[in-house]
């Protein structure tokens, strides 16, 4: 059976495999302060030009989002996201847990606009009655989005620019980080996002590795005793070398990006495909995440052959569903998907 | 000069205050044991209809709030409440801070329609990916709401059916409970609201108390050590008599009742005036709050000559303010008010 | 029947409640914001010496723990207290509710010895693993403490050095402040207390008023936004006159200190009483708490006749007992209790 | 150079390394959905005849810890722990974090006496004050200990039987779970220990797994919506494989129990080098880890060729090490420290 639920299908990428059986039997020292996450940051640093970052591994996404806003947010202060933002809607409401509201601004295909980030702060500062209210803290947005979509560079400097007139932290959730960069409408660059942002992270689960994301505090900005705070949100590694290997391994020879790249091969070779045969798309994505519209009854259909996410509602009769490409994607597979639709 | 900036400018009715002054050398248990509070909570039973619910006096909504829905909600769950519900906007995220979400639907004159939060629900439990979200717990509806409106009974019935179809508590938030029930638009008497309900606040600090609020559990299902919960919140008063006294009179001889209907007698009184002068109203208010919409140019001019309260910007050049009576408003002040506009 | 149960058994005292009254109509601004609100605060900063401080009132004890202490700390850090800190025992975990951790060290007779406290920094940041530890971030201490013992001066300059020596703000609980300073054995002043530390409170509910406590921040060290910090917590009175107009009163014409001093002659004849009728004292207390260790059966028989509180078990037939004063305690009472004894 | 820091100096035991090697390519479900989390569940529940256990994997040993405890609390609860427990003492304030008080009580050897949890219980159901304090709500001990020492049969059924007394769920942390059972010195078995307590977690990372503990609720008593509250701490992994095929291979062929026997192993032989060479050991451990006092000054010379850990200052000239074993370790190793000791 075809396979398109996710891009956390297959283990980790074979060169990842590789070097965890490689250094598999030295002894290392635990909670992150090995040789490879050394290496690792190092790797990162040049692949950034963030020569003086902080970098700090972490085991996934929620954890890392979750980690990450508390770290930075006064305690009467909440983080401004789309409606749509993961942090919104699918993390459990881990950031309420933390003990701080997401405050939701409308979204468009993902996105959120500047000008209505700019109205949110204006009529926050505008309002007498904001002793009462959650301070906006920092920004959070997503690249790419949850729809697959991508800032421009236009777009992302206005977003900071806002920020920093306002003195808020702009933090880039980089789930899929690799996917964005390496899709042929990103007009941005690796060393380009991480000027235009204070924190993002760059993510490992769903490019290739077992677990893991790497935060880049892009001028040696991270929260004091940040090591502690992961410790005391659960999420310190003993073996800390599970994540430095894996991404030490990600930034040598760029793998990172050739599995990223080869994963929006994959997604328009697949958008392609439903082009072909008619299928209307949800949002026009460019990156690795497709997004189609079915009728109820060809989507049941369809199931018995292929994997894919369910996404949403859209109509009585119609269902949203996700495809999604991965570094592990085989052109075949997309071939054969074709000849079943 | 004139104020109608809100219903708590006032000290305390000079009813409480005199029972303030004659109990007030007795020695009395401390932590609400008192026979003062036993008394209020006998006669707030009396008056709800409702003789086996368990009744705990809290010192301000916000408080109310949190540790109700705090204490109710389990870890994973979230408040379902209108986005502009009083816990949603103006509360500070105290709702965040004990670890919740607030779940945000949009709002028709400050009201949840019936049809919103079922669609709300249906969503949610259609969403297989509902596992890696915020489970809807409860909801939160005030009555008034925010913008002075009722529920009208039928209303307040289709939202409790459908909460118990789904197994969840309603909270109602009467902040200003007796302004709402002795409006002429209210069609439900306090037994009927009770009764739709699993848990509600009668207001005093905006009815006519120095501070305080009653929370009744209909049904006696108070959450487990809810006195400990109130402990742990900083919510308990040693000296809990200063509730306890002031209920008592507050539903002694229906006072709470009398001075909530002169409210509303002024208030209608103050909405006769803007409509005379030819003002618009932001809302048809039936309650003691009155939005009024004011040019920005005139509200300044108004300014000087008497208090109001900024409710939000309308356009470039209008804002909408709020006029609020209270048990303490004169009839007089409203006929000084008649004339300044 | 006669009652030492506590120092909250009556209302307030008579000159607190007679301005209630007299005030009781004048319109004022809320949250604080009221004249009567920036009086008190202008005396507590001359009873004080401290024109430069911040003061803010809260509505209890726990409550302003609770604040005080999650206001200041960061979210690694914890609180150092004695191990029969109010914090550590009697709060209901309302510190640990706010996400920190009471770090707690062995007392004599309720207090924090200097090198008890020193001994504890030095092994925390001798530890090589103290990145997976709770970093002390402040320093509470009560005065009176729980024992109704005193710090000397010289014990409290010792323990701020340390603090000061360490970067740790040091807190005082003046829950019965009053009390404390009024005790013949007190040999600092308001001012010299207020020298000692960062922050320390002044108690109301227990020595006079029907609730409120007044937190200095002794050199404008309040944290940022404190207001909406109490407003998140759910400690934001819309009629903060009602704390205001209180501690107007205890803070003219010398009223916090002349009420405390009473309480202190009464607690010293009821301790002559003990002593003369051979009751073994559980500690020597030199403020307005007394501890007396009672065989059991005497403890029931006198129980029929005055009232007490427990405090603990002492052995199989002894139980420890507190019998308080306050500011309306009658010497007449205490005379009563005698023969009794 | 020699190393005996940790229990997790290498990476993976080799069959899991082969078993994810084998795997890798396979698509599997998401968030502990694949079928190896399910084998692996399946093996456990009949290594620890438990067959309607509920079985989660988590990542590391404090967040099992929090999630766990937190999820079983009341909000008005607290956890009893022994002074020296992980989550006391190592876990950077993790449970206070989720809002719950460690409830410490003094140990002997690492370990809570049944008498002293008796005390502490029928002390606190003793006061009337209770209402002010935290509520046992379940208890935390560890096997092994924080010292490395194991609770007899006898010691366990009579913990548990006084929780079973007073309703509380008994929670064992087996971070090195294998090392206890496999000691000479362990008198019960895994169905044992199983049947012995409300809730255990099957320490991974500590025993040949690269990350990874398995928590077993023993009979179908894991807290409603548990795998949200893994999501919503930020413990839930995309790729549950990870975990799933880790546990699959430790419960394949009794490999847990076997490399663990051989840390034990290692262990008697290091202990006895120590005691041959007269050195003095802090605590009698019968598991893997050893606590040796050395000399300041001997410590250094040591550390020039052989790794171990701080463990705490003994006294002005001495200092108290661990060593640890491991399934990694070679006789040789010890042979070798044998010679420079």
């Amino acid at each position: 059976m075809l396979s398109f639920e996710s891009d956390y299908l297959e283990g980790v990428h074979p060169k990842i495999l590789e070097h965890l059986v490689h250094t598999n039997l030295e002894k290392l020292s635990g909670y992150g302060d090995d040789e490879y996450s050394e290496l690792a940051k190092e790797k990162i640093k040049r692949a950034c030009h963030c020569p003086s970052s902080d970098i700090y591994f972490l085991v996934n996404g929620t954890q890392t989002n979750q980690i990450v806003i508390d770290g930075i947010l006064e305690q009467y202060e909440g983080v401004i996201a789309a409606d749509t933002g993961h942090i919104s809607v699918h993390e459990a409401g881990s950031i309420e847990y933390a003990g701080h509201k997401v405050l939701e601004v409308p979204q468009i295909a993902g996105k959120i606009k500047a000008e209505v980030l700019l109205e949110c702060l204006q009529t926050f500062f505008a309002d007498v009655n904001r002793e009462h209210m959650v301070y906006p803290g920092m920004v959070y947005i997503s690249y790419p989005t949850e729809y697959g979509t991508l800032y421009t560079k236009k777009e992302l400097e206005a977003i900071y620019g806002i920020c920093k007139d306002y003195g808020l932290p702009l933090y880039i959730d980089g789930a899929r980080l690799g996917y964005g960069l390496m899709s042929a409408q990103a007009d941005l660059t690796l060393p380009e996002l991480a000027k235009c942002c204070d924190v993002f992270y760059i993510g490992g689960t769903k490019v290739g590795a077992l677990c893991g994301e790497a935060v880049v505090f892009t001028h040696k900005n991270a929260p004091k005793h940040f090591k502690t705070m992961i410790k005391q949100h659960g999420g310190l590694l003993a073996k800390g070398r599970l994540l430095g290997i894996q991404f030490d391994t990600l930034f040598t020879d760029n793998l990172y990006f050739e599995i990223s790249r080869h994963a929006i091969e994959m997604a328009e070779l697949l958008k392609g495909v439903f082009r072909e045969k008619g299928y209307e798309l949800y949002v026009d994505s460019p990156t690795n995440q497709q997004f189609v519209i079915l009728e109820n009854e060809k989507m049941e259909q369809l199931r018995q052959h292929v994997g894919f996410s369910y996404w949403g509602r859209w109509d009585e009769n119609h269902t949203v569903v996700r495809f999604a490409t991965s570094w592990a994607t085989r052109k075949d597979d997309v071939l054969r998907l074709r000849e079943l639709l």
